[in-house]
């Protein structure tokens, strides 16, 4: 059923990479691709509305499948008519697995380890015990255990109701060996084939599923993790797992993985989303990309720009005290509800007085520059001016 | 020159009490009154945007002159274009002197006195010397000192550029004695004649000047603050200074100098917004009120509402358990974007998950729960069901 509800077309192609254009279609309306999803983690995007986020021109937003898992439970939002009900959403969502955040946790700091940040903080391990049958870890709401499977988190997913979901499978950290990281992907492989399984008892056409690619850093692994998902019936796919310690190697894993994946399926980045990796991503074959960096950064007084108007870094810290007379908007050429009435003398202002609203002004304008950079990426493509577009655009990799 | 940019007309009248219905003109358009004036204490209305308020309907809204004057200061809002165009807000707009809050952090206490409240935290004392010149305090923010006088307050107000400006006056606290408070209030005269003068000096025909009535608990000593008003060329005026020890009280000094004020000026209430206080209010002749609590009770997760809708206590509180899986809006009949498109199940949910959007939804709610509270009393004073209407509303006087 999933066949006819949902679609995936590629319409342009470049000559020069693999980046391609296409058309990512579900029950609840089309994305063009490539295009970034917005974290609306807890079942909200922090400060701002998704009337709001949908006035930005935003098309998808993704839910974290563990933290509602937590609070509210998936039975309150299946109550409530399920996300795109609770959220006021109307447009396409994703889920992920919950798998994600409890191996995150378990291993203490995975999301900034696949990321190649190494001074994070160690987070305190409520992994309790991972086996064949799935994972068990204490939840860091309550202290309750729980369990997560396959089955259970195709089943949470599902009463979430989301149009594209994740298989569950163990994120392996950048620390694990080749050992534990092949042994942990065969495994994952098995998780993958139940969730697909579990999937189709309850297809009702309403959702579609993604396989995740693992196989951390080894091109091998990454190979045989990419056949595995190309010979089993989801519909998509999602690059799981460790990119490495430095956002070079990142690039380099996710160039290679490109190389070996089903380029018929579109295809997810997950938890990726700095300019200059999303660039790097669609030189890959990337359709997709997700990250709690523009709204994150928001709510620290940063406002995305152009590098060549933020000495390479891509961001605007506001709270600097240049800023304090400074009555020009953020970027003149924004057509966004910050830039369009504020100015950077105001937003330094709340930021200083400690007003929600600054933070939500930087949200709306970063989302709005998210828009506005997937689409110069798309355009680019369909026009075969992708190779020029991503100079114009070059970022220090630093992160 | 104030007198083409404003008027005030008296369009309808109770036959019962002094309740009226009018129109306060200024040059950023007209307001009807009765009317609640939104408070935007540092600029911004906490979470949510002037947009947004416009949304629901309010028409006016209020900066504090000292919150403002520590950060950014005046010169910085006067390089924004003033607070309109730094707000991005086009309605009629209100600034106080800046003596409320000295006096009020300096004398300990006095926001929570004049509504009669007893268990307030004491503040620590800022406030370094009151003499005749004026106030000298310490900045609550940065620790320097700073001289407020009422020719200083006037040059403030006209930097942020208000419509409607105040008199700089001494607000005394309930713990003041008769004596104390009569002799502030002379002074108070002298410093709003002060305060007239420095305004004529620079009337350019954009400001209208407030004179504020003090007097404390005492009949006479109102009776005499609201002649001296009287007999000054004011625009409007507004009632300040200690309302008493509790909602009986400060009914009972509102109504008392209600019967002694010049009916033909729109007079405010200062810093008094529950609903029964309102109520209470309109009926001994206030045209305009402002206060912090429809968007603090936001904060803190409540939602007004009708008294029959919540045991007399006119809102309900969000975070109560038993809206888990509550999946009504808030209010059924209420056409504002929270319960047009939101359960009172996510709400609880957002709330419990420290999501900013929480607080969002629910000003939203609270705000264009007031824009309706005040179009029902307009309604009901201009078709004559005002004491029928005032029933309708009784809600519980304990705060």
């Amino acid at each position: 059923m999933a066949a006819e509800n949902f679609s995936f077309k590629i319409t342009h192609t470049s000559d020069h990479c693999r980046a391609r254009s296409g058309i990512l279609s579900t029950p609840h309306g089309s994305i063009e691709t490539p295009n970034f999803i917005f974290c609306a983690t807890k079942g909200a995007m922090k400060s701002i509305s998704t009337a709001d986020l949908a006035a930005t021109g935003a098309g998808i937003i993704l839910s974290n499948t563990y933290h509602l898992m937590l609070q509210p439970g998936p039975d309150v939002v299946e109550k409530n008519g399920g996300l795109h009900r609770m959220l006021n959403w109307n447009g396409p969502m994703l889920t992920d697995s919950g798998g994600f955040q409890i191996f995150s946790l378990g291993h203490g700091g995975v999301a900034n380890e696949i990321k190649g940040r190494r001074n994070f903080p160690q987070n305190v391990k409520s992994l309790l015990k991972i086996s064949e049958n799935g994972a068990v870890f204490r939840s860091h709401s309550d202290g309750s255990i729980i369990h997560l499977t396959p089955e259970i988190s195709m089943q949470v997913q599902r009463k979430l109701g989301a149009d594209l979901v994740l298989a569950f499978d163990e994120c392996t950290p950048f620390h694990a060996d080749r050992d534990y990281t092949a042994m942990a992907m065969l495994r994952s492989h098995r998780w993958e084939s139940r969730s697909l399984s579990e999937f189709k008892k309850s297809d009702d056409g309403n959702q579609a599923l993604y396989g995740i690619i693992q196989g951390g850093v080894y091109e091998d692994l990454r190979r045989e993790s990419a056949e595995f998902v190309a010979q089993n019936d989801f519909f998509g796919q999602a690059i799981g797992g460790s990119l490495g310690g430095s956002a070079e190697q990142m690039h380099a894993i996710v160039r290679m993985t490109g190389e070996v994946l089903d380029r018929e399926r579109p295809t997810h980045l997950l938890g990726i989303g700095k300019i200059a990796d999303i660039w790097n991503g669609v030189k890959s074959g990337i359709d997709t990309f997700d990250c709690v960096h523009p709204t994150r950064l928001a709510l620290h007084g940063g406002a995305l720009c152009m590098p060549n108007s933020s000495d390479g870094k891509g961001f605007m810290n506001l709270h600097n005290a240049r800023f304090r007379e400074d009555i020009s908007p953020i970027d003149e050429s924004c057509d966004c509800h910050c830039c369009r009435n504020f100015s950077r003398s105001y937003i330094h202002h709340l930021l200083r007085a400690n007003e929600m609203l600054g933070g939500y002004l930087l949200t709306i304008h970063n989302a709005r520059f998210m828009v506005k950079l997937m689409d110069d990426i798309r355009t680019s493509i369909q026009r075969g001016t992708f190779p020029g577009e991503c100079k114009k655009w070059e970022i220090s990799q630093k992160p």
